[in-house]
């Protein structure tokens, strides 16, 4: 059976899985680089966006997790601050995302939006696609096109806590980074007793962080 | 120097350091007993109240934490929600708050209130003293009595993140369990950039919970 799953999203000891102010300088506001310097200076970071030779890198309990993001996943799912941070109707279309000529996804990866916008495919097996469906229906597209592999839900918080709130989510993996952002957008608002539906494991890593995972019971 | 410390405080993933709805049955509120279960297994719990004899419990890491709580301490402060969940002026003064005719704290213990009442001595050493003073005056009168030793500051929540703003704590050692409250008093709200002050360290325990210490640069 094909899963949601969630990989390497970091959030804040306040719980902010972005900073204030988006803008497209700044795609996590205020907060910067600074829950993903963790993530930076991993083999699988490294590797991303190469696709020849070592890039060196480390290979520790960080790595060990952020090389899972991509492993068995056939599509992706992601809020519309993912992919850029403009709001309401499409104005400039030319502009292709945050994520360069060759997105790091080589999947479908779903888009939502209100707004209408036509599919763009990318180099490299990554097909934008703009939706304006529920979480459910959402996941069930995604699953369509994922030829029986997972699917992941990409972020931000708040598409990450819409999918957590329906019950949709089997495999999560957060990352507390152990600063103070006092600003931004949450993750865990509205989730009162989340826990109880997931087998909660925690490891501290030497970089600072600690990973947690819920895995659905 | 006397240091200023906090130890063994707990917050939930999304920052609440006790829940919604505290009374006299519930001193967490909803959050009940989940907040502190690493800490009840451990051989300093569970000798908390006991004057002999070898009670048992867990030696690993959460204990190691544990055991620290009292060690070179001279005097506690504490919000006086960590006293009773009286509001207002003292109804009840036969009433000694929830600690029992021993308390664990066996030093001087400050109770934060607006609101006057007379010192009481219980037995085993610890004295409740009720003042009205700001976070400063607070940690200049507990440190005069703590006889050269180190200042705890107990908590609740508000009580922790007052004296955190007010840059007079020295040593915080925090707790977060893999639950969400999503209710209560939260620890970390207005705090932005207190990371930037100290120099942090995560281990995780068995148990679940991860420690998270702050020691002031």
């Amino acid at each position: 059976m094909s899963r949601v799953r969630v990989h390497n999203f970091s959030v804040s000891l306040d719980g902010f899985g972005t900073g204030d102010g988006q803008s497209l300088e700044a795609p996590f506001g205020h907060a910067g680089h600074r829950l993903h310097e963790w993530f930076f200076p991993t083999r699988t970071f490294r590797a991303f966006h190469e696709t020849t030779g070592d890039q060196g890198g480390g290979s520790g309990v960080d790595d060990a997790f952020a090389r899972n993001w991509s492993s068995g996943i056939g599509a992706e799912i992601m809020g519309r601050g993912k992919f850029g941070p403009q709001h309401g109707s499409w104005a400039d279309e030319e502009w292709h995302g945050w994520w360069g000529d060759n997105p790091p996804f080589h999947t479908p990866v779903f888009v939502l939006t209100h707004h209408h916008r036509a599919s763009i495919e990318m180099e490299g097996g990554t097909t934008f696609h703009f939706i304006d469906l529920s979480p459910a229906e959402a996941v069930s597209i995604a699953r369509e096109s994922a030829g029986g592999l997972d699917v992941r839900i990409g972020g931000g918080p708040s598409t990450i806590r819409q999918f957590l709130a329906a019950n949709l989510i089997d495999y999560m993996h957060i990352v507390i980074v152990p600063i103070v952002l006092g600003r931004g957008e949450r993750l865990w608002d509205g989730l009162e007793g989340l826990d109880q539906r997931f087998d909660v494991e925690s490891v501290s890593s030497p970089s600072g962080v600690t990973h947690v995972t819920f895995t659905r019971r």
